[in-house]
């Protein structure tokens, strides 16, 4: 037969190297009943093979799902002898004809679970060696041995899903600005290291030995050049780059949807981006977010949810109890500048254990301890510390929290930014807990009114909250002179279930504010032109009034995909160590590459 | 009144900080008479100012074109007051009314040209210096001064329509392949170093200190993996970087338009790629591409054309008459491995310095002389070289290349390669020299067949053509085995008006075959496994077929734009010593930043 021809003809490679003119009709999620006896070529992983009663069936997987194929011995016996070699993982393509499988052989879990190819034509398009692991969503192997087979750890349903919602995404992006005008445009990769900020990836040029490019903490100053250029509305999808110490869900690079727009305030800003981001979670799973997004002062948010990003799936406000205490007898709470409670409805039940566990929990924030009172179920109050309360201040809290038999209070007392940090990190833990949280909801908030500064103990002066170009409210110039820590800022974050994903400001677009912005942060003229004499020069030219927002992409397709980690949303990721271990990046290079480079390693100092 | 006060209030500004709530409601190129009576607001820059007989004009300009606006003292006698602080690039607010132009004062030469708004309110939204340069498109500065103030020059009309253009292009491609199932995925710019190919760009690891990340020359191994990962179709629009000494149209990074499909053939992904490209031409310039492109082989190409990315726009055919000289007493010719000819008609006009000039243009290719032929009108043949012909000769020659009175032959003799390239380069010089290029035109065609190796007379090895993981046509194994210069890859390029703006190639997806291929370029299996070990890993655990194709968006946009810089479709380019003249990137850092990557500058040699 020509088949066979054509095989022994590529016989030193045994599969087929060519397809010949083989064409998919279909993926394989695609055929149902309503394409019966229609005549189709599939192709694609064999996720299972299955012999029974003298036929063969396999399950045909790739990218969009799975079908079953049968080989009969009674259709094309040399066909079906072939399939006998097949094993997991084998690339394969078949034509066959699409019929109902036999009654009560129905899968109701698969879209194809009604029909089966039954196999005419088959070419063995590749052989596979026994995966390190099964490729199946429920994976049993550690991280690294499925980073180190990315190839494979990537053929995972779960897995290809969230590359398909982030695509979508990211298309999704892109429509709706484009509609509204938003020109993409190009950053460069290659750029100058700035020092302010976090470290920057170094790039050493062997044309200007002795110099170094700085890959992109964010393309922040570029873009507000091309406002100054007229450009109007810009975004981009762009990888950003922070030589960081890496936390469980930070990467060294990491994707921004980055925006800018001239002529705007922050009004137009904000209903930009919340039409984006209602666009994005309607178009990839069809989540509805609510018109407008509610909004939140900084202060509000501290002062009710410990945080600056909370969230809004469930309630648990935390209340100011400091006054109650002023003069109080137990000292640890009269001496504080803070002391908090958080009430939590059925508290009551939480054991000691866990108690001393949440106890453990509030000290990542630098907490020294975490008070508690039970209500017991007869009004009775059960508490290490509540001996040391007077009459009147129980009655206060009471009436303050309006506590219930079944309730605990936690309490936090001392510096406020642990004690906010503390209790508001608790918060969310005690939601876990007490099973709070719809994980299908999405609640996003506006959260306004930042400080625009902040003061920087090491360094003794003041930093920019948000970034040095960011102006502060036309209101606040006589405070930003006097009182620079109570300054506000034209800066806006959203939230979104306890993760801040973007986050923007209205930017400073003359010389003189940025003069008296940098006069704030201790930044003299010489320095303000040598770090950033390029912005220095475009604001004397015509700079438009500004403005934009950057929307962290991996961590929002995280929170739509509802994945654990960064790294699931992310192809090619790197561990914790900053090493990917599929191409075992980084790597020691060729001395002679870093000649070229003017460089030379220093030595290692001995252990 | 209240606007006079509010600007009091930022005094200290001069400007205003804040737009306070007014919306620009039209961009300037869109009022026309249409809108006649419309209250508007416009915002933008100020192209020009002009005072007539009392009244204050303005071209005020955005992105998208230009409108006049006008003060009158009559109407508001305060905003006409201050308008005449108004000069060029400051920015303005306005609103007014729509309404003609008087009698005779229409400009047809832009859209909003019938109509001018009165002004009714005004904001300043930030002044500006005299630009270093003049807002036109007509510049007679240097390109270095443009650099530095890049910010001002994109301004340019010219210049932000390239930019226009290029969003339009990167849409359309996005558009066209999410419709036909593909995945945009983003791969890594922290890579690991190949030592194949160009020279990578590096950055040292602090966290693995004495280790590189190399910033990726194309996501080549990455798709490929995506495609062994079962994505089955993959885009992305993508940064890619080379440390190449740069020429005329090369930049450090540029973009990539990076395509990969499975399960599929040659004749399948120039389908999908020839539509997309006449997407791109349709959506962005209305130009219409032929459909199906034509196909060329390689050796086709070097015949006819001397190159291998042939300029289709004119004819010119190159003539090969090494035959006709083989036993010439013309030594020249009769020892030379090549002996090619290019007429061109009426060419007889060029002449002797133009003709001293093109012998200097060839030398560019290695060429020692560029003979020449006129045929004046009498038929005579003039010619510094034609003595040494015999009769027979000079007959051949003029029966092959069909010579006309008033033509010119040029004649290139001696090696292949160098004969080919001057030739096939000279012949577009001519195409300019004598009007034969129409810049309306373009003409796409598809350059096939070409060989899989060549020979690296250096190395004294055979190299990949376009790169390792090419596959060879099936026909072609033995001669891989056999006679590996003589191989044919299933490789094919994309050349549009003599610019290769594509290539690509159906991959090696078997570990046997991509062995055989490494056997052929002398990499051992201990150095494959090295270099690319991931890679072989993954050809064993079940790769599908695949290919793909990459186009470079730079050039693509600088032929659709007609463009004669690469440079001016980048927003942010760097020059040919691979500086940032605005940002002054790459620079010197802090040593300390140095000692955290473990390296050290190498001392400077002393000159």
């Amino acid at each position: 037969m020509a088949e066979q021809q054509e095989e022994r003809d590529y016989n030193e490679f045994r599969v087929i190297q060519d397809l010949a003119g083989w064409r998919r009709t279909h993926h394989n999620n695609e055929l149902t009943a309503a394409d019966l006896g229609e005549r189709v070529c599939l192709m694609g992983w064999v996720q299972f093979r299955r012999d029974h009663g003298g036929l063969i069936f396999l399950d045909l997987r790739d990218r969009e799902g799975l079908t079953q194929v049968v080989f009969n011995p009674e259709g094309n016996p040399d066909v079906h002898e072939r399939a006998h070699a097949i094993r997991a993982e084998y690339v394969v393509a078949v034509k066959g004809v699409v019929r109902m499988r036999p009654e009560g052989m129905a899968n109701r879990n698969l879209v194809t679970g009604e029909v089966e190819i039954e196999v005419e034509e088959y070419k063995l398009l590749n052989t596979s060696e026994t995966p390190p692991f099964p490729i199946e969503d429920r994976v049993e192997v550690g991280e690294n041995l499925r980073l180190k087979y990315r190839f494979l750890d990537l053929r995972r349903p779960s897995l290809a899903r969230n590359f398909i919602i982030r695509n979508k995404a990211a298309q999704a992006v892109r429509r709706y600005l484009d509609a509204l005008g938003f020109l993409e445009i190009e950053t460069p990769v290659l750029t100058k290291s700035t020092p302010e900020g976090a470290r920057d990836f170094l790039v050493p040029s062997r044309v200007n030995q002795g110099e170094f490019y700085a890959l992109p903490q964010s393309p922040q100053l570029f873009k507000q050049m091309l406002m100054v250029s007229g450009m109007d509305r810009y975004f981009q999808i762009v990888k950003c780059f922070r030589d960081e110490d890496l936390r469980a869900d930070r990467q060294p690079e990491f994707t921004q949807i980055d925006i800018e727009m001239s002529f705007i305030d922050e009004a137009v800003i904000q209903d930009m981006a919340e039409g984006l981001v209602r666009t994005i979670f309607s178009e990839t799973v069809g989540a509805a977010l609510p018109d407008p997004f509610p909004r939140m002062t900084y202060a509000d948010a501290m002062r009710d949810y410990g945080v600056d990003k909370p969230d809004l799936r469930f309630d648990l406000k935390l209340t100011e109890v400091t006054d109650i205490f002023t003069n109080s007898g137990f000292k640890v709470f009269a001496a504080s500048e803070l002391v908090k409670v958080l009430r939590v409805p059925g508290g009551g039940e939480l054991s000691r254990k866990e108690i001393d566990d949440y106890t453990k929990f509030v000290e990542i924030y630098g907490s020294k301890g975490l008070a508690w009172i039970k209500i017991k179920e007869d009004g009775e109050w059960q508490s290490p510390i509540v001996k040391f309360f007077s009459e009147d201040e129980i009655a206060a809290l009471r009436e303050r929290t309006a506590c219930q038999p079944g309730d605990i209070l936690f309490f936090q007392a001392g510096a406020a930014d642990i004690a906010n940090a503390a209790l508001g990190n608790l918060r969310c833990e005690l939601a876990e807990r007490f099973g709070l949280i719809d994980p299908k909801v999405f609640a996003p908030v506006w959260i306004t009114d930042f400080p625009l500064l902040e003061y920087d103990a090491d360094e003794k002066r003041y930093v920019a909250r948000h970034h040095p170009f960011t102006s502060a409210k036309p209101d606040q110039m006589e405070t930003l002179a006097t009182d620079p820590g109570n300054a506000l800022a034209r800066a806006y974050d959203m939230v979104i279930n306890g993760y801040e994903v973007g986050g923007g400001s209205i930017r400073i677009h003359t010389a003189e504010q940025q003069r008296i912005m940098f006069a704030a942060l201790g930044i003299d003229a010489d320095e303000a032109r040598e770090k950033f004499g390029f912005l220095m020069d475009a604001l004397k030219f015509g700079a438009p009034p500004h403005g934009g927002i950057a929307f962290g992409l991996d961590r929002l397709i995280m929170i739509i995909t509802g994945s654990k980690s960064i790294r699931d949303v992310i192809a090619f990721p790197k561990t914790q160590k900053a090493t990917c271990l599929m191409t075992e990046a980084p790597s020691e290079v060729p001395s002679k590459q870093l000649r070229e480079l003017g460089i030379r390693l220093r030595e290692k100092k001995e252990n």
